[in-house]
């Protein structure tokens, strides 16, 4: 069970391996919100994305015998990163299973951090079950991407820097905003700030269409998307919160909130522009909810989760929203 | 006279008010560049370059009678910004001299930050006539771009920044490149590592063409650039080294390098890709001398010193170097 307690620890086996990540505004995105918008920027982690948060908690919480065996991921970008480059700095092997169809980049980037990359056909092969002859052959260690009592952990030592940079920020009361997926992220900030600053909320924003989280909300109980793909916001595509996390954010969290595709693509030309930072559309739903949505307070702090995002897109955004 | 102790009594003015940017690493960085590469990301500071911090230790050590009448600055970019936002914040009228075929987006946000914005035709009209007629009539302060005690001051205490956060990495020994045009930041930065990591030896970095500072380390004496346009480093077309920085440069600078526009704007799209920030092709210059040049140390800190960029030149960089 995560808690504030397994947060500190993780906060402890991570300080001088993660990044402090800094906390941005900018006075003219202010104008453009009509209110404050602070932005923690995850994507200046290690790996580009939080993930590494989860995955250093993880591999760092094994038992030494155990961890020297491995360990593996499944996922095809952020949390393969993240696993991965923990893995290497603590000298043991990973194993990443990525469907075929990975972004080239990050097959590449995971390959970079000294992964064993092993690809598999979407369409004709099981995951799971490789991933288990895998693990059972080689006694690897599986790292889920959220459902993990450690990555959850891990990822709450963000919402723990987020409460300290509130604070000196003179920020006293917020809602928060987190770019939500399987909700790793989401639980592990909601969780720091039910301890540390629990004037400040926490929202989560999904893509229009991938709205499992605000559904499950709404009704009490875990929905799942309808489709697997279908939105530009790939990292956050998840079929449904997690068994773990889901408890934590309904305890803890705000009504969902939903953005277009568009407003990503738009939210990410602005933080180019005014906070001069690289967001990946998954990575830009909470600052697009920020900017695009009225019901919200004078005071807005969201995640920019991630930055991993191909040149084309990137390109694409900028050329659409040019100012 | 800038000294160590008008650096310190800058930072105490700047505190809570300039961003403390991050010093950004990443393995597959120090893989391309073949040495370890850290990057001080002034592209993150508030109005997108170091200039902010010139501009509010400028204009926060005028008296306060004077500092109420406002002051002027010339510019086309990125000083006109810093400080236009630092006279805002004090609440004292600020007049911006601006080229007309400035990019409009500077010229915008230079008046978002509330100032005025005179604009002169480059060709017909004598700058600084207007500005001294203006300054009389009114009577305004110059906040020179950086041959001024105080805005180089004010740009030492990135180095202050650079020297702790260089301990904290555990690094002893490096070399430090700087985005260099007329030495502002050149200057501050060696003064502050002069006196708190004098293991941290600086060396500018120019556009090539636009070497006026590493010819007038070489020579001995202040050389000019031959031409004022005809490189995308913008920000760094600086004619010659300043009558204040110059001196400042010659006892503790090492000699200058220079790189190619290309190899900027190669650099702008490593740092999109593998640190996920904005940079300008002048704020790119020493993290290209980082990536390209071979006769540097095992561990080098750069400056990016800006990521005020337009659209158009930051698609051509990805399109030009996808990877």
């Amino acid at each position: 069970m995560t808690d504030i307690a397994l947060i500190q620890s993780a906060a402890a086996r991570l300080a001088g391996h993660a990044r402090v990540t800094p906390l941005l505004n900018a006075p003219l995105l202010d104008a453009l919100a009509g209110r404050r918008v602070f932005v923690k920027a995850e994507c200046l982690q290690l790996t580009g994305s939080f993930k590494f948060r989860g995955g250093w908690s993880a591999v760092s919480a094994l038992d030494p015998a155990t961890r020297a065996r491995g360990v593996m991921a499944y996922s095809s970008g952020n949390h393969a990163q993240g696993v991965a480059l923990a893995a290497q700095r603590h000298g043991v092997p990973a194993v990443i299973l990525m469907p075929a169809d990975a972004p080239q980049v990050k097959i590449a980037n995971t390959r970079a951090y000294g992964a064993e990359v092993i690809l598999y056909d979407r369409a004709t092969e099981d995951r799971d079950a490789l991933g288990a002859a895998l693990t059972a052959e080689r006694g690897l260690t599986l790292v889920k991407p959220f459902d993990d009592a450690q990555v959850i952990a891990g990822q709450g030592t963000c919402g723990l820097e987020i409460a300290e940079q509130a604070q000196t920020a003179g920020v006293t009361e917020a809602t928060v905003l987190t770019c939500c997926g399987g909700g790793g992220l989401t639980a592990g900030i909601a969780l720091a700030l039910e301890s540390r600053a629990p004037a400040l909320t926490v929202r989560p924003v999904e893509p229009a269409g991938f709205d499992d989280t605000a559904r499950s909300l709404a009704s009490g109980r875990i929905e799942r998307n309808a489709a697997a793909t279908g939105s530009i916001c790939d990292a956050i595509l998840t079929p449904a919160p997690g068994a773990l996390t889901f408890p934590i954010l309904r305890r803890l969290c705000g009504a969902g909130l939903t953005v277009t595709d568009d407003q990503a693509l738009r939210a990410m030309a602005l933080a180019f522009a005014h906070l001069r930072i690289v967001l990946e559309p998954g990575g830009a739903v909470a600052l697009a909810a920020a900017l695009f949505h009225d019901d919200l307070p004078d005071t807005v702090i969201c995640t920019a989760s991630g930055g991993n995002v191909d040149p084309a897109t990137f390109r694409m955004a900028l050329e659409r929203y040019p100012a």
